[in-house]
């Protein structure tokens, strides 16, 4: 096994930034403000788990012409300087009286003098992470500032990856896979599910991941109830259908996908819907051609699972694009028309109801290429496993 | 070790509820409309991981009359309903033309007929977690509300903690204390720092965390650059000051705090670092009485640095409040007046810059009560530690 390096060439960003600035000039833009975690590192390399803290603001601000401008808290500088950032301002927050404002303000007042556009997430997945009271300051102090939405643009540029993001997004699934094939070894019988939810991450770590973010699932007898839980001390018992999914990161990618169990002797029920999402899943690959759309891989998931689906099974849509965050645009659903590109990584989520009240969730990550994707998690197997 | 029950009876929950109803009375707000995980965890019991996926906003309404309304993404409804919340109103997200719009909408537009005000969290500290555009069109569908910033009243609220609370931030503080202790078996001169960090993580989870969402640190000779960067793989060399600092967490609450080692002999520089830190910790404890405020704990501390500290050593503040979030109000800082009271968690973490711009930081994490704080992490030792 072979682990990417960490990081990216400065080509990279170079690259993404006169993507942006492609569309951007296209746009009428002179420049897009950033506030969030994922589109910051996307044009500047600024790596750091500090964003847990929800104290301090982070600012880039990617220009038309020239490169991004960080407006950054002081504790961060030294990590920003060693990225391809050259002109980073920063001041002592937290100062609840100013934070970054002023300096936000001069930087673009000379945009709004001249009644120019700038572009802000505004859209579907995103959000302002500076506090509103904040950027209603910033806003009334930049008279003469076109605001507008530019999530557009920010989505149809992080879609479509690279190749050296999909060498670490294949790798973290890569580790979450062998993961996977080890559960066996510590979900038996009489294990209480929390205990079976640490040492899944001990044993991602031990397979290489740098952390374990995301996982959640759930257990019950015939068949679990809701796929977003926190585990519950309950031990694993004869009878039930165990779901683990996982978001695993490996250098700032995640992997996204579950895996199912029976512990012990299986419900034809379970086995049936496991069979038939395992089909769906099929489906959805021989669907994830370039040219055709999310809607149409909801639509070929869709119909596979209308065999059997006896409730609403509704988790509102059946995969979704996958990279620096744990779930991104696009979504497999009937509203979204997406038009899929050579290498776009997805998910590939169908679900379904069954018997009274259960769901079942089947997961597996591709890459779109010119012909068959390319799978990065090792396929589930095609009947529900048995852990005895 | 006795693990503490996880969750809170109802009670819990209605007495939170309760003092935030007299708090927005005396405000004249007819309720509190939010968007972030660790408010709608505090008045509902919502927990799930499921937060880090940006694709569905989430909603709960704090009336100050009668008890909250959730309005929620479908795939959420199940855990919902094992909470308190009863009005649970849901679609089936995502649905970008309407992802909960006209639910809230229906919900708030009697207040705004008759001209009522509703609060908003839109100070320090906060963000607002949906679209922008989904905000301005909610506000241009509810004319006459008033919108208004209730930062305060959450933020008093979410300061002074119950003993359940503390009881949980206790326990995950023995948690990594105990990791901290192991230290010494695998952070060893030769280990590659990424390497010492997932032994970190394992070790932690070990002990009984449920998660270390937080774990940042650096090594350097004679003394780190910076606190919050992730890890390299450079090997650990004699010389090195290893600093650790980690948010685990346990059922939804945080520690936050760090150790220092010197790989081998520590240079008397680093030891004297060390040293006027620790006793900088001890005039925090002393100052850390209720009555006094987030300047005085600054104050205190800063007395002490400033016999050594040779630069700006400036991370913003020298400390913070602590629990469900890994950091909170207030600051102890210059501008906080923030006066402290019986039950507030907080951190204690006076920082320096010596030498040629290495820094140093030192954290304990404490709770006030009507005399000494009572201290949640077990306490660093005074003299540097050496692991050889």
């Amino acid at each position: 096994m072979t682990v990417p390096a960490r990081g990216f060439p400065v080509a990279e960003y170079a690259g993404r930034l006169a993507r942006a600035q492609a569309l951007m000039a296209g746009a009428g833009l002179a420049g897009i403000l950033l506030t969030t975690e994922a589109e910051i590192r996307y044009f500047s390399g600024f790596q750091t788990l500090f964003w847990q803290s929800p104290t301090r603001p982070w600012f880039l601000f990617v220009p038309t012409e020239g490169k991004p401008v960080a407006v950054i808290p002081e504790i961060g500088a030294d990590l920003m300087r060693r990225t391809w950032i050259e002109d980073i301002r920063t001041w002592p927050a937290p100062q609840p009286g100013d934070d970054g404002i002023s300096l936000l303000i001069d930087l673009l007042a000379p945009h709004a003098r001249r009644g120019a556009r700038i572009g802000l997430l505004k859209g579907h997945e995103t959000h302002l992470r500076m506090p509103l009271a904040d950027y209603e300051r910033l806003i009334a102090g930049l008279p003469g500032l076109g605001i507008v939405d530019a999530t557009g643009i920010v989505r149809a540029l992080r879609m479509v990856k690279s190749p050296a993001e999909i060498e670490k997004i294949a790798h973290i699934c890569g580790v979450a896979s062998r993961t996977f094939a080890r559960v066996p070894e510590f979900a038996t019988e009489g294990r209480p599910l929390d205990e079976v939810f640490r040492a899944f991450r001990r044993t991602c770590l031990d397979e290489g991941a740098d952390d374990v973010p995301y996982l959640v699932g759930g257990a019950d007898q015939g068949g679990y109830h809701d796929v977003i839980s926190p585990p519950v001390a309950r031990p694993l018992r004869a009878g039930d259908v165990l779901m683990l999914d996982t978001g695993s990161v490996f250098d700032g990618y995640f992997c996204d996908f579950d895996r199912n169990w029976a512990i012990g002797p299986a419900s034809d029920a379970a086995r049936r819907a496991h069979e038939v999402l395992y089909r769906a899943t099929e489906a959805g690959m021989a669907a994830a051609r370039p040219g055709a759309t999310s809607r149409d891989l909801f639509a070929a998931m869709r119909a596979v699972i209308a065999e059997y689906d006896t409730g609403p099974g509704d988790v509102g849509r059946l995969g979704h694009g996958l990279g620096m965050q744990l779930t991104e645009w696009p979504s497999h659903a009937a509203f979204d028309e997406t038009v899929l590109e050579e290498n776009m990584v997805l998910t590939l989520e169908p679900s379904l109801s069954y018997g009274d009240g259960r769901i079942m969730v089947h997961e597996e990550n591709i890459v779109v290429t010119s012909g068959a994707p390319r799978l990065l998690s090792a396929r589930a197997s095609a009947e529900l496993p048995v852990i005895r």
